[in-house]
């Protein structure tokens, strides 16, 4: 056997990749987009979609420890999406589900011998400077929640820090802005993530070697009001999308 | 009656003030040190030291929310120490006391009416940086807990900022260095917070006009590796005590 015919072997593998709340809109899209690139476990947090019956898939509630760690065993990363993604979610239903759940996902993952985890923040985390109209806003300002979601959403970064320091976990924040198939109004202009470029900076941060980092998850849409220039030069970003193509000329 | 009389009976009236885990060493210090300043209420969670009997004061567990709210009413401020202290703390404990409990203190004191929160956060806030001697640390720096402890303070102070923008209450959060009668080894040389540094910076933090801010709070020390230079600007803290005294000249 030659000598390096491991690390080859290795390197073809396909990573095995775990998604939680699949069924989400976000999931279901990405299972579909990197279903190619990578080995699926899809996570559902109860139904199973008619669409993904055909992935490998668990169903747990991420709030129960012991109900979700199996799903993390022998994972290479998790996309940790499941979550109350609601902005006007309570502060029982953002316990619950953001911040048990993530704690949770993050242990086991740990547990589990992942060595990356990208986590789906959002712009909630920062939504007071956008109540402000204070723009442009940078992903390393002091972090300004709208919300108990944001606030939720911003404790899963602090721990993703702890977990990127603590124990060598490869911890990347996606602060996604509004993914929709197609921008439809003048808030979506600005804010819009289109399908495909999610389904590309999703895969930039499972192959990124940066130990930790925030960023802004948008499409290149030229009203933005928020930073992408380090998800371009540091996650490798390429946006494929800008919403003003969707609008006529003024 | 005059005009303005009003006024006058109002700015005279002391302020009332609640302080959480006011059992604990740094609250049964507070309590002393703050009698004359304002009218206290001391909450405890089981006992009531012997040393503080005397004060008006409430019993009860944080973490329900029930049973603590009333403790909220009509007061003027809260200084939230309540909270599992150390930094080997375990999940389920931070959860309980720190982040539910803290959860709970917020919005007790915002239904209540209660204009100001200082709240007790850490150095282990940033405690990696420290790790990595990445010295001089500022507040403002974003935040790289050192523990699931630092985690659960890094949420207290981010929902501070939301408790601030959200409802106009002014929110100080206090990353308290080592207190300590005096300083007693390498560690504490440069980390200490003596007592009456203590009480003069949750007094200036109860005092301050600032919508919110996240400040060191340590003795002047002269070896000290943490920026206290707004701490001194912005909310007018003039610290009297440095380690240095305590230690011979080398």
């Amino acid at each position: 056997m030659e000598a390096g015919s491991g690390v080859t072997a290795m390197a073809e593998r396909k990573k095995r990749v775990l998604i939680t709340g699949a069924a989400g809109r976000i999931g279901s899209e990405l299972a579909q987009r990197l279903r190619d690139r990578y080995e699926l476990r899809l996570h559902f947090h109860r139904t199973i979609p008619e669409a993904l019956r055909d992935f490998d898939h668990v169903v747990a509630d991420i709030a129960d420890f012991g109900a979700i760690a199996p799903a993390l065993r022998d994972v290479d990363a998790v996309v940790h999406l499941a979550a109350d993604p609601s902005p006007y979610a309570t502060w029982q239903s953002v316990l619950h589900s953001n911040i048990i759940g993530t704690y949770n996902v993050f242990e086991a993952a740990r547990l589990g011998g992942a060595r990356k985890i990208v986590f789906a923040s959002t712009n909630h985390v920062m939504g007071m400077y956008d109540r402000d109209q204070q723009w442009p806003v940078y992903s390393h300002q002091p972090v300004r929640p709208d919300s108990l979601y944001g606030v939720s959403k911003a404790f899963g970064e602090t721990l993703g820090r702890y977990y990127a320091d603590r124990y060598g976990i490869s911890v990347i924040c996606l602060r996604i802005g509004w993914f929709l198939p197609e921008p439809r109004d003048e808030i979506s202009r600005w804010m819009w993530l289109s399908p495909r470029d999610c389904a590309q900076v999703v895969w930039r941060a499972i192959e990124s070697e940066l130990d930790f980092g925030i960023f802004y998850a948008i499409s290149a849409n030229s009203r933005r009001h928020w930073d992408i220039t380090d998800t371009i030069e540091k996650l490798g970003y390429r946006p494929e999308d800008d919403a003003e193509r969707y609008f006529g000329p003024e």
